[in-house]
């Protein structure tokens, strides 16, 4: 028996084009998106990290929306897959859910260029999940901070196209990473 | 030398959620979200097959706009995706630009089961493209109406997930695909 496979969007801190430190918006595309791709390959949670109350609210009615009666006979696909995102103001509470269910989690990031020394490989995920569960990070904006760096314990490749272009969408990016963590 | 890969979003005819032809609005997120996937797994072209010149002249400013020197300050990575954009009136344009150049594409659609006699694998696309350019269509709204049976050579496999629900947007799908595809 598999532990859970989780994912997290993170917000904050993220950097800019420039490198700077900045607190990226939540996108609607973004919650729905990436809990229909979750709800496809078996994602137990996926957690919507974002620091701001205002930001949170916003992101609670949308999706109070996709679960209305009324969003249900229009899109009812939606429900199933936005019922699996949590909100949440930190990193600390993301693990603290996690731990408190199936104890400490693999944290995994995606980088840009392989890690010198943390890398993991897609194939390695589904074994370590025979020991504890595994949670993704995302970052949106040009990507996390390098004040991350301490709190993740390995690196899944970057997603190396035709040439040196590597700039897909996060949510392409959540897609393909799903995909090849489950096939 | 391989022939090229190219990809088609088509918005008309396809399918509401209770089988009805419609035609879809094209959204500004499938413009650059795709064309970024298109970009990075070396698609030739990416045609956005819409039969109406409004819709159409909307799409051509969108895309002007990722061109312009304002944008490239500020995004500077969207310019070479959505410059592989071709915006078409209808299927028949598609054809006759990829003929024009490289001779008739085997016409390749995705499908929610597996078809009978006309499937393909992934892994076949790669053989299929030392003889001939293939093109992909991707259906908006529920899919593509059952009119394009005729114009479809062959299909590939369905993406299958953790269990039967499988509503992936179709910008999700496009980004698997191609990720499946090229590797």
């Amino acid at each position: 028996m598999l532990k859970s496979l989780s994912i997290a969007l993170i917000h904050y801190p993220v950097v800019d084009r420039n490198g700077a430190v900045i607190t990226s918006s939540v996108t609607n595309l973004d919650l729905h998106d990436i809990a229909r791709s979750a709800r496809t390959f078996g994602v137990k949670r996926y957690f919507v990290v974002h620091p701001s109350d205002d930001e949170q609210a916003l992101n609670r009615r949308i999706i109070r929306h996709w679960q209305s009666e009324f969003a249900l006979g229009v899109h009812p696909t939606r429900k199933p897959a936005v019922s699996l995102i949590s909100l949440e103001k930190d990193f600390d509470s993301v693990l603290a859910t996690i731990e408190s269910e199936e104890g400490k989690p693999l944290v995994v990031a995606t980088s840009a260029r392989k890690h010198p020394t943390k890398s993991i490989l897609e194939s390695e995920i589904k074994t370590k999940r025979e020991e504890q569960p595994v949670l993704i990070l995302f970052g949106t904006g040009y990507g996390l901070h390098e004040s991350w760096l301490d709190r993740i314990d390995a690196f899944l490749p970057p997603i190396s196209g035709a040439d040196d272009y590597n700039h897909l969408s996060v949510r392409s990016a959540v897609a393909i990473y799903l995909d090849r963590l489950i096939h």
